[in-house]
């Protein structure tokens, strides 16, 4: 059992009631937004403006008194916040801080944030209808987009894309595998996206085939993780096989193999320690990996 | 326990292999198009082709030979299977049979069904980009769209949208509700939309505090289906609460109330019989809700 607290999965644990009923009531709406108790949350485009002390800041409205609004809830106190709306085409800078701020953010914080970045930037890249590529307009305190043509005021909503992340099991070893992109050393479960037409339970088998070319059995959800990086919600699964014959497809991972107990152990060890693993290199605690990890050694009590 | 084999999820089950790898392949796209063992599935807009013996219908390639194509997979003889893109802006048509022949389809026609309509709905409304409003291409074996203006070339990809529908249990009761747009007499579990920014149990927590006034504990994943009614996942929880008192959301729901395992049991055996139960008329057990019931009663294994 681990003695220390567990961290709660990053990007969840809002304190703020959403209170969607407001969301359609646009005289509310600008009532909450003329309160002296609102507040703004500092963006920088898709980043969070941060605090000397690793905080989000929240500002007065009149920090931005034109700006578009995100409605995100309301506090303990009632007090309405707000994130502002990017500008068209906001997309994440190359060279980011992000992750360290990230990594060192409370956990309501994230959570704010969280929402403040999948949904503003959903709206970045949806300034047009789909269906019919006339322009949208922002509606329901943010959460929703309308067609401005006549003839097809299609209604659109915030996108959020389930995907599936999961360990193997073996004989008491588990799969990991490593992407091109991930830092040195680092191995982590294997990822992808739920397709239309398949369950969960379904995604992780295919993606495990298709990945790793393995044959797996009692696939069982394990904890789920908003991960605004566009849009994704990870579903954290683990499964067994009983064929460990690895066979990896090389458009999606430089390598995966079967890790023991020990090593996984001494790997999550080190990297609470804030170092890589001998054997590997642990996901951050950021990341739902590591619960997955986490819980493969310790259990879900 | 049931003394009768329990249905499979319906629109889960597939016996397609998706083969993922070969939707970047043009030139094995275009050869799998052109072999004579290629199939391709009869659909009347968003609706399937039934035959008399309620089967879909798989048609030689020359049925349709300029036809815009799904790739949906290889069958277990290496056959390749698609499905036609459907006209722009095809939605559902307000009188259908779709209902009644759902319910006669066996489980990998569901399945075929559910990626080829979730995947077709998702063409007939993304003809243009969001990002810029100029008209997107189909790319990847249907797949994937691409925007056409040399200055966006945005990448745009099937959409699932995930769902949560839960029963809330208290002193052995359950907690079922209804929509003012359900058959006369039906109850069924309550559900909603994931929002940006929570886990699937912050979103159970908070629908169940929305539509029924009621705040749970608890709360556990017990299946996932399918929904391409247009493109849902359905993710079917379960939670207890220890107040049982009910406010209700009008805007949501048209009554929700408590029913005694006894209630449920009758509901459910009357729903075999193609009935109405007394306290209720069970949900159809093509959904997700007749599953949550189901194992209520009888438990998963």
């Amino acid at each position: 059992m681990p003695t220390t607290t567990r961290p709660i999965i990053a990007f969840s644990g809002s304190v703020l009631d959403r209170a969607d009923a407001l969301r359609s009531d646009p005289v509310a709406l600008a009532a909450l937004r003329g309160r002296g108790d609102a507040r703004l949350l500092g963006m920088d485009g898709l980043e969070p403006v941060v605090s000397a002390a690793g905080a989000l800041v929240w500002q007065a409205m009149t920090a931005a008194p034109d700006a578009e609004l995100l409605f995100l809830g309301l506090d303990g106190d009632g007090a309405p916040h707000f994130a502002p709306v990017p500008q068209a085409g906001s997309t994440a800078p190359a060279a980011s801080t992000l992750w360290s701020a990230v990594e060192a953010m409370a956990a309501p914080d994230l959570a704010a944030y969280a929402a403040a970045r999948a949904l503003g930037g959903w709206h970045a890249r949806h300034r047009f209808c789909a269906v019919c590529g006339a322009p949208t307009v922002l509606a329901k305190g943010g959460w929703q987009r309308s067609c401005t043509s006549d003839t097809c005021r299609a209604e659109h909503f915030p996108r959020t894309d389930p995907v599936v992340i999961m360990t193997v099991e073996h004989q008491g070893r588990l799969l990991l595998g490593r992407q091109p992109r991930f830092p040195a050393h680092r191995y982590s479960a294997l990822a992808g996206f739920v397709e239309p037409g398949e369950t969960l339970e379904e995604a992780v088998t295919r993606e495990i085939r298709e990945e790793a070319g393995l044959t797996i059995r009692d696939v069982r959800y394990v904890a789920s993780q908003p991960w605004p990086f566009p849009a994704s919600l990870m579903f954290a699964c683990h499964a067994y096989t009983d064929d460990p014959a690895i066979t990896i497809d090389t458009n999606e991972l430089e390598d995966a193999r079967w890790f023991t107990r020990d090593e996984v152990a001494e790997a999550m060890d080190a990297r609470a320690q804030g170092r890589d693993g001998i054997a590997f290199s642990a996901p951050t605690q950021v990341a739902v990996a590591w619960h997955l990890l986490d819980i493969w050694l310790h259990g879900a009590g």
